[in-house]
């Protein structure tokens, strides 16, 4: 702003909140004079969530997941299925596949994808402690449920390679036509993917 | 989420984030995780700063800004024209107008349009304020900044009558072609507006 028309408390809150994925700069400024509207029902009780979740967040040191202990609730969940686990590159793939609620299986959060060129190799994901875990035993498949992206494929052919050999089952997710797509808009790629897999009615 | 896969403190965030306009339940979970990643950076500051905010902020007893003073800094400042007032709807107008850095005077914020269906009168804005002001003297323009929609030309209208007799020149903004705008995508009441207010080159 040209002249300052407001406190620098507010003005730093503003620029705290337009670095929020989501904010921009317009729509901070928006989010501010919002909270500030709605002080007590929304500001104070956001303020208290963010201090809490600054004070107990753990990122769980067995699968990477967020959570408020460690190991993580997913982790110690004995009615999961802990003998399957679903390697994704972020907590956010992980949250996504538990809300499609179709596996009931453990997970292993990488942390990124192998990406040469950001100068990301395998010691700056969590592979060594996926391969500790199929080294305790008791771990039957393993399904790789990177995104369908170039560094995500590659990143699946390193851990398939560095697996060779261990007694378990190593999948992926199938590739085909996303439910609800057009076939229109899809990319050739896909549409080959879907008719290879085509399935008998 | 069909299982809880995160800490309650954590699912709590992610449901007062999904309040704040701009973002929705998706991009709520998106900015939490950004934020517990960017612990330090982004998430203890932005949870101090609204701390912070909540503690201190203000509404400006004169004007209706948000400030951490009040009367607020607007009001106060000697090297504005105090003897112009930009009556505008929303904190967010006064602070639009002030980036635009056309004016250097000062403001009177409504906080709302008057709207008969919503059950919004006369007494529900801050126009008693606004009259008061102009009681104390020493006005000599009141500009009507409210949006041209229905609700805020209502508006208008009916402030203008209010001060009817007073010795104050009131104006209102032009309408016209937006600056970069182009006239194909204009509505016809802008384009009449313009073509009526026309100007010498």
């Amino acid at each position: 702003m040209a002249k300052r028309v407001t406190g620098p408390e507010i003005e730093k809150l503003i620029q705290l909140l337009a670095k929020v994925p989501g904010l921009g700069p317009r729509s901070a400024r928006r989010a501010a004079l919002h909270l500030i509207k709605k002080k007590d029902q929304l500001l104070g009780p956001l303020s208290n969530a963010m201090g809490e979740a600054y004070d107990k967040v753990k990122i769980c040191s067995r699968c990477g997941n967020v959570d408020t202990v460690d190991p993580c609730i997913v982790c110690t969940d004995v009615q999961r299925d802990q003998s399957v686990i679903i390697v994704v590159e972020d907590v956010s793939d992980l949250w996504a596949l538990e809300r499609a609620g179709a596996m009931n299986a453990a997970y292993h959060v990488l942390g990124g994808t192998l990406s040469p060129l950001d100068g990301v190799g395998p010691d700056d994901l969590n592979i060594r402690g996926l391969i500790d875990r199929l080294g305790e035993g008791g771990i039957r498949e393993l399904i790789i449920a990177v995104n369908a992206t170039v560094e995500g494929q590659t990143t699946a052919h390193y851990i398939t390679d560095q697996l060779q050999g261990l007694d378990v089952k190593i999948t992926r997710l199938a590739h085909g036509v996303p439910v609800g797509g057009e076939l229109d808009y899809l990319d050739e790629g896909t549409l080959a993917a879907a008719l290879r897999a085509r399935t008998v009615i």
